[in-house]
């Protein structure tokens, strides 16, 4: 299935306790679509400034990323800088300098508007209603948001929330915008505006899928090194909407459950190297070696008596 | 099989968000035996006060705990209070006042030193070596330990570990133990001292059981509310134990498996009411219904061909 992407394509500079990557290809859109041209077919929309290393992109296109939607403007393209705390479990923001991203408004081009699942970027949600305003009839609508537009865009965030199938959001916002620490009550609180389903993602802990019938939790996979978290958020979205998009079939609870491991799988794979850069040599069968492994992670059974229901 | 347990027999003193319980039976023999002897005979080696309200002990006895090794000595018994924070997350110990438990010297009675399973409660190392010494040919050791015996009884901890089959402790534990952040070196570096196996408990995030084939994710059970979290690491213990006790047999990775979803079965359980009192009507029915809701919570499967893993 076709599978479109509206968010922002960035310059990050990042320090871990690893190192340094100075102006390295960052944003959403370009996290999610390196991650999810694995599976399918992406067409992405964001937009650049003149200064962007559009070169350094060719790889996505080699991939399958529909480009056609990258708006070039004149001005400087969207920088943030952050610095990472020696156990990588926060950052500091150092500098967010938006440049061409401050007046983005999204152009779905016509080839786009047709597409049948839709992830909306962390992007103002102003914007994320707009995009949907211009796609005819996608079957999935997944977006991502962040505590800024909790704080600041809060109407409109629920209006947003009215129309997408899937939110995908961290522990802490999934407790912000609900006002509930205790994170089942605030997945229902969500689900009660609109979204069918629920991702709360809680970094090294996992994530959990809520969905009308149940709730599935994917753990963190363990490594050993995690090199940079930016953009791992983007890469499990990018897993999740890639699996939803090659499998294309029932979406039914049995899909979803499998997407959360794609996500778990390439947000895994985010943070082994600076920026996009473990994306650009992992292969599909990397990618089921790690879903195998997951599985194999979780797999038990229950003694015979009990596993009946007896 | 027979399962020994020692550990403390307190007095807690708690308040949560939701209220206060004063004098409630307490201390990680008393969970631990409450858990476990849903599943099969318990052995409990402790000491109490002259003020112990032993009556209250008497549904331990009802359900098979054989109270034969709970020693009576003069003075105060073991006392704990403690106030949690909104979350539930940590707690400030107000007070914690050792009584006859500071002159604790495990004696194992003859009739309980040919056990097969022993569970060493969170005491002093020094302690724990010697009911190793008591007891003759035991077939599988598990043990508990804290960042004050982690702090001042480190050498002897170390000793310890070379004669345990499994540790139990909390991430933090293990972090401060091998003075890795990463858990999963942290668990290589406890593993190499002697375990072969380990058991990481995360609270709400859940627990990974490392085996020396493999490493197993556990979810923690999504609860609206936590009544009070005091004893769930030792409730866990005890499912854990009690398992492996009705299973008796292979005590092959998949009964481990098994044994890490009672764990968390039962810990899910020693958080909705104070103190032990859950467990006084918890049926194995109830226990077999929530491990099953933990299968139902983390099964997937995966695309034919990746789990086939063509």
């Amino acid at each position: 299935m076709s599978l479109l992407v509206v968010g922002s394509v960035a310059l990050d500079t990042v320090e871990t306790p690893f190192g340094r990557a100075e102006d390295a290809l960052g944003g959403s859109a370009t996290f999610f679509s390196a991650a999810s041209s694995l599976f399918a077919p992406v067409q992405l929309v964001g937009v650049v400034g003149d200064d962007y290393p559009v070169d350094a992109l060719r790889f996505l296109g080699e991939r399958g990323v529909d480009l056609a939607g990258l708006e070039h403007a004149p001005g400087e393209s969207f920088r943030w800088s952050g610095v990472y705390n020696f156990d990588l479990s926060s950052r500091d923001t150092l500098e967010t300098r938006l440049g061409v991203f401050a007046d983005f408004a999204p152009k779905i081009p016509e080839a786009f508007r047709d597409t049948e699942l839709v992830f909306l970027g962390n992007i103002d949600p102003e914007l994320q209603i707009n995009v949907l305003d211009q796609v005819r009839r996608p079957r999935f609508v997944a977006c991502d948001t962040m505590n800024l537009w909790i704080d600041i865009k809060r109407d409109r965030l629920l209006d947003l929330l009215k129309r997408v199938d899937l939110l995908l959001v961290n522990d802490g916002e999934a407790r912000q915008l609900s006002g509930d620490f205790n994170l089942s009550r605030a997945a229902r609180w969500i689900m009660d505006r609109g979204p069918r389903y629920l991702i709360i993602k809680k970094g090294e802990h996992g994530a959990i899928l809520f969905t009308p019938t149940g709730v599935f939790f994917a753990p963190g996979y363990p490594l050993d090194e995690v090199f940079d978290p930016t953009g791992a958020g983007d890469a499990f979205a990018g897993g999740f909407m890639g699996h939803l998009a090659r499998c294309g079939t029932s979406m039914d609870d049995a899909d979803m459950r499998r997407a959360v491991i794609y996500g778990s799988v390439l947000g895994s794979y985010a943070v082994e190297k600076f920026s996009v850069e473990r994306f650009k040599d992992l292969t599909m069968e990397e990618v089921e070696e790690r879903a195998r492994a997951f599985r194999e992670m979780t797999v038990f059974d229950l003694p015979v008596g009990a596993a009946a229901g007896v």
